[in-house]
């Protein structure tokens, strides 16, 4: 696997090399990620893209063909570079888990190293973690927006090629069911779905020839898209090819709410009861909710959701909040507030029901019934201690987030713009 | 170099199955790249990405790997995987040059071949192009907003890591001067620039300690950032430190129209007459008009650039329209203006003034004075003729979209938002 050391800024490295000259390389450092506010009137953030941070990591490295990128680039003393040969992380990371929601100031994640080890790689942190959270927090909204209802993701063509396979990792990670996208299902084991689009219809003669062409090759369960023409004609055409077993029928045009009403009595006097209807077309998750009291069994998401709906990116960052044990802050960020390492807990109810996420610097806030503590181990002394794999641990982050967000003050499930589910409180330093 | 085919819609996969199921597959096929519309009220788009897609589709192929992961989805037949591990594409693409504006309707990229050669390469040439399209048309209208003063592109952390040198690349093509990102420079050949960050002032003892590590490390004629505490102390305590020769100092925060003038006058009172100003801080191409008339040397912008400045895709599709030599198209599409295979070119004035973009199926339009042809081959019988790489063509891509631009009417280089700079006439097929 090649390295990952260059998807770096340039001033990661002439800091390094600048702080070597000083000898401040060495000097012992806290770096933490943490988003300032939520997107437009956010109620919550979910966390995504940890463990492709630790798969980064692992492949974070001065490798020849890296030095020689650098040594052409011609910024950087020879010193440097022989001293970027040998560098290793043999520091620490802490964060939340992948699938733990976040508010403004939760401290996702923690770095601690040298000054050398932890500045480089802040670019790629931050790179992965705004990505995958600003699509799993949007794909979050759908999810509990769809309920019961599965969501199929199908956005690869509207974002960067790689970025698709990311987004189809984070959206399964906030509850969608699967994805288009075939890297991912190899990549992540995401599951994959998908039939056909209305260039196959257009390919064959007819409608009706192109749907005996798909149910010959992919049986009467598979999904048929019947609106490249006539909707009505679609759907009949379906039904009498495929028979009443006929899988669904994909709707991608028009007013959904009232087709999908429409093509559900249609296919019950047809005796396909059975069928399901799934729409797709320009959904985010305020169309999703407008599409409630509609009969439908699946949606198909694409734009909205790996565009993080609006916010593509989550506006998280990489601030350096401890030099040798000593708390430090821009002075536009108070320290009483910013500097200095965070510890966070969310704190519950007894009922279970979340009221506060409490950040402290200094150590831990003073444990109360209810606290569950947020931050885990990912790396200790540069070894992943975390999700073994960005695939492996895709199915648990699955679970925590569906655990964490029934934990929600009710209202802090809603779509509409509003405060933070709950407030985050800031304990001075002990 | 791993294949590309996995990025893509796994519903590609399964039309090609049931195309070789019922014959289709071997039909000869015209998909077409074009945007039904420019985001936001935008006056033009700027095409980028297309060499990319060259990149890509000579790393598109179903070896061993690929068929692995096809096999182990359990979703195409045996005879299907053995047909894809000869699968090659044979046929040709053509299309708007790199660096070309466009507007709705053009037809950015013409891919013709068989089905099966054709519709598998929809979602990675919609992902590469919608994306850089996307980053160079935002791009574009920032550099004409910054006249003669020069862009660094610094949004890395601000988007996926992959997708980052993309936008390096769809920038630079625009424009922009240079990146802070090191893999766009190793890769393609961008200028990479960079200094520090306020982690670096942080992490030493005093600003001026700061200061002078840094310029003993990369001399006088670095940037220095000088906002990490108080900006008027820090201007002096870097001109102290470096001396009237230090290169520039970098404001990142703040009312940067006051500030500017504010540093410009101190620096010069220091004598630091030929020290510049780089301001950087949520920057976007009207952040940077707002700035015009204060004394600037250079703009970083970050986020507002890869992610599109709000439209972080083009939202161009790829849609059949035509097979064998009969046009097709969606019902609610007009065959007239849409099914079959276009010709485009820009007509001009005698003053070399753009007028329309004509657009005609059947056919090349009449040629008049002033027209130019707007495509060009790219990919013949499966060999790439267009720009042999995706560094080396880069070059010749800004200087051509330098050009057209200044052959837009004026009006069409307004930021505002408004109709397309020239209209769209489509000719009914001949």
């Amino acid at each position: 696997m090649p390295s990952t050391a260059l998807l770096t800024d340039a001033y990661e490295l002439t800091m390094l090399e600048s702080a070597l000259r000083s000898g401040a390389a060495q000097r012992h450092c806290t770096f933490e990620v943490f988003a300032r506010r939520l997107p437009d009137g956010r109620r919550y953030g979910v966390v995504a893209g940890t463990a492709r941070v630790l798969d980064a990591l692992e492949r974070f490295r001065f490798d020849e063909p890296v030095l020689e990128a650098l040594r052409a680039a011609g910024r950087l003393s020879q010193q440097t570079l022989e001293h970027l040969a040998a560098w290793r992380f043999t520091g620490d990371v802490d964060g939340y888990a992948e699938g733990e929601v976040y508010f403004p100031g939760s401290p996702v994640l923690t770095v601690t190293g040298t000054f050398e080890e932890a500045v480089v790689l802040e670019t790629l942190v931050l790179a992965v973690l705004n990505h995958d959270s600003a699509v799993a927090s949007a794909a979050a909204r759908m999810v509990v927006s769809a309920g019961d209802r599965p969501i199929i993701e199908m956005g690869s063509r509207r974002t960067h090629e790689e970025a698709a396979v990311a987004s189809a990792r984070a959206a399964h990670l906030a509850g969608f069911a699967s994805t288009s996208n075939l890297e991912a299902g190899r990549r992540y084991g995401v599951p994959t779905s998908g039939t056909s689009a209305h260039a196959f219809t257009l390919l064959h003669d007819s409608e009706e020839e192109a749907f005996r062409a798909q149910v010959a090759a992919l049986g009467t369960g598979t999904t048929l898209l019947v609106d490249t023409y006539d909707i009505r004609a679609g759907v009949e055409t379906a039904v009498r090819v495929a028979g009443p077993e006929l899988g669904a029928v994909r709707i991608d045009s028009g007013d959904l709410a009232v087709l999908a009403v429409q093509v559900r009595q249609q296919l019950d006097s047809l005796g396909a009861t059975g069928t399901r209807i799934v729409l797709s077309g320009d959904l985010d998750e305020f169309g999703i909710a407008a599409l409630r009291a509609a009969p439908v069994d699946a949606y198909g998401v694409g734009t909205s959701v790996v565009q993080g709906s609006g916010s593509p990116t989550a506006g998280m960052v990489y601030k350096l909040v401890e030099v040798d044990g000593r708390p430090v802050a821009k002075r536009s960020e108070s320290k009483a507030s910013h500097g200095g390492r965070k510890w966070a807990v969310r704190r519950h109810r007894s009922s279970g029901t979340a009221t506060e996420e409490v950040v402290s610097a200094g150590g831990p806030p003073p444990a109360e019934p209810g606290d569950r503590a947020l931050q885990v181990p990912l790396v200790r002394g540069g070894e992943r201690v975390g999700p073994a794999s960005s695939g492996s641990g895709l199915q648990a982050a699955r679970d925590h987030l569906g655990e964490v967000l029934v934990s929600l003050p009710w209202e802090g499930l809603a779509l509409s713009k509003g405060d933070p589910a709950v407030p985050t409180r800031v304990l001075p330093p002990v």
